[in-house]
């Protein structure tokens, strides 16, 4: 089983996300995700480093061929920027008969994005697009391009991997080719750790939004020409976007 | 509470959303949504009919600003063309104090299209929009623009709304759209009531997809150029984006 734990809270977990994990005899994952779980005396876990994606879904592919009940765990949606495509990857490239029999299931959840958008209100309520903006596995050309056709296209959009200290230039990069096509006062939403201990959310505008309010563990939503906002209570703003275009 | 019940079975809702229902004394929504759930005799049940999302918004705020607790109910995620824009409009639009001073909270789902895709194996694996095809609320200009730079950004494509009776031709025209840009072995996958029963889910190719293969509760996923796929034990195939880009 490939399995969505979601963002983080045990209220945001599928039943079958959990179900998965109790009939599991080994938890294959990425530290941070492994570490949330609860295990039993009886279940393995096999935690291992960000970036071997590919290891950990052969390992898992392996187990699971010696009969083991494996789950591999992803935060958010297994199928956005984790381990499913990863799992599958590493499934087409075996010619191993023993792998292809094993039972696949495909166990999705809540994704950061959509955890982040209820928080903020409905920023992803019309078109959108989740990009990964880490040039670690595809060229930096393609990215650009990939901005500069979303921003045309006035699509909200969903930055995954925004900064890390391996990659500190792209995000400003990113922004200066979204700020070709979108006005500074452009709705800007940033979540951090949402679902997590210390959470924290806020909203700020495309124009003064600046690469060091962003860390690793921030989701950017950026919206579209038709994204809004107004006050929430005392303090905040909903920030949605609009069904209709005029 | 603006709640995502997931595609459709408990399964696949989350904590949070039971316990939302649970707590409500009134239950808001599209007809074929609250009839999925089984209620209690002291909860109100307020079923209407599709494309009424703006009226439904406001009975909503209405009912809570009177002091009852209400749960406005959406299939999916209620962030994604869903009720959760409507309510936040309905409230931004509104001058009263009442209204303003309901306490909103938005609970995520799983949405329909990750749904979809974990069933297929990982078509969202990587960069990917999801867009809806209706110009109920937005001139089919602008649907034609946004798919002419998702198709040359290649990202994958999700469409919510591809088609109804009152829409008959938009999907056809998409089709042609896209297949300027991509080759006609592009990897489709057309999931139907997933989540419900009677589930059906197959994959194609751009250049066998035909408008007549697909309804409204058809969930289509348009891959990019690396969207790949290859069998899946005696009958079927993984559909999934990787990671990387050559």
């Amino acid at each position: 089983m490939v399995v969505g734990l979601g963002p983080g809270p045990a209220e945001w977990m599928t039943p079958e996300a959990s179900a998965a994990i109790e009939a599991a005899s080994d938890i294959v994952g990425y530290g941070a995700y492994v570490e949330r779980l609860v295990l039993r005396a009886d279940q393995r876990a096999h935690a291992s480093d960000n970036r071997v994606e590919m290891e950990r879904a052969r390992l898992a592919l392996k187990l699971a061929a010696e009969g083991r009940e494996v789950a591999v765990v992803s935060g958010g949606d297994p199928g956005v920027f984790a381990m499913a495509a990863a799992v599958l990857e590493a499934l087409d490239a075996s010619d191993d008969a023993r792998w292809g029999a094993v039972e696949l299931n495909i166990v999705p959840g809540v994704s950061a994005a959509m955890a982040t958008a209820a928080q903020a209100g409905a920023p992803l309520g019309h078109d959108f697009c989740m990009l990964s903006l880490s040039d670690n596995l595809k060229p930096w050309s393609i990215i650009e391009t990939r901005l500069r056709h979303a921003a045309q296209a006035d699509l909200v959009m969903a930055f995954y991997n925004p900064i890390s200290r391996a990659r500190p230039w792209q995000l400003d990069k990113a922004l200066d080719i979204v700020r070709e096509y979108r006005a500074p006062a452009t709705k800007v939403v940033l979540g951090r750790d949402i679902g997590r201990p210390g959470a924290s959310l806020r909203s700020t505008a495309l124009g003064e939004l600046r690469s060091g309010d962003v860390d690793m563990r921030t989701m950017v939503i950026l919206g579209s020409s038709t994204t809004r906002g107004f006050a929430r209570g005392v303090q905040g703003e909903w920030v949605y976007t609009p069904r209709w275009y005029e």
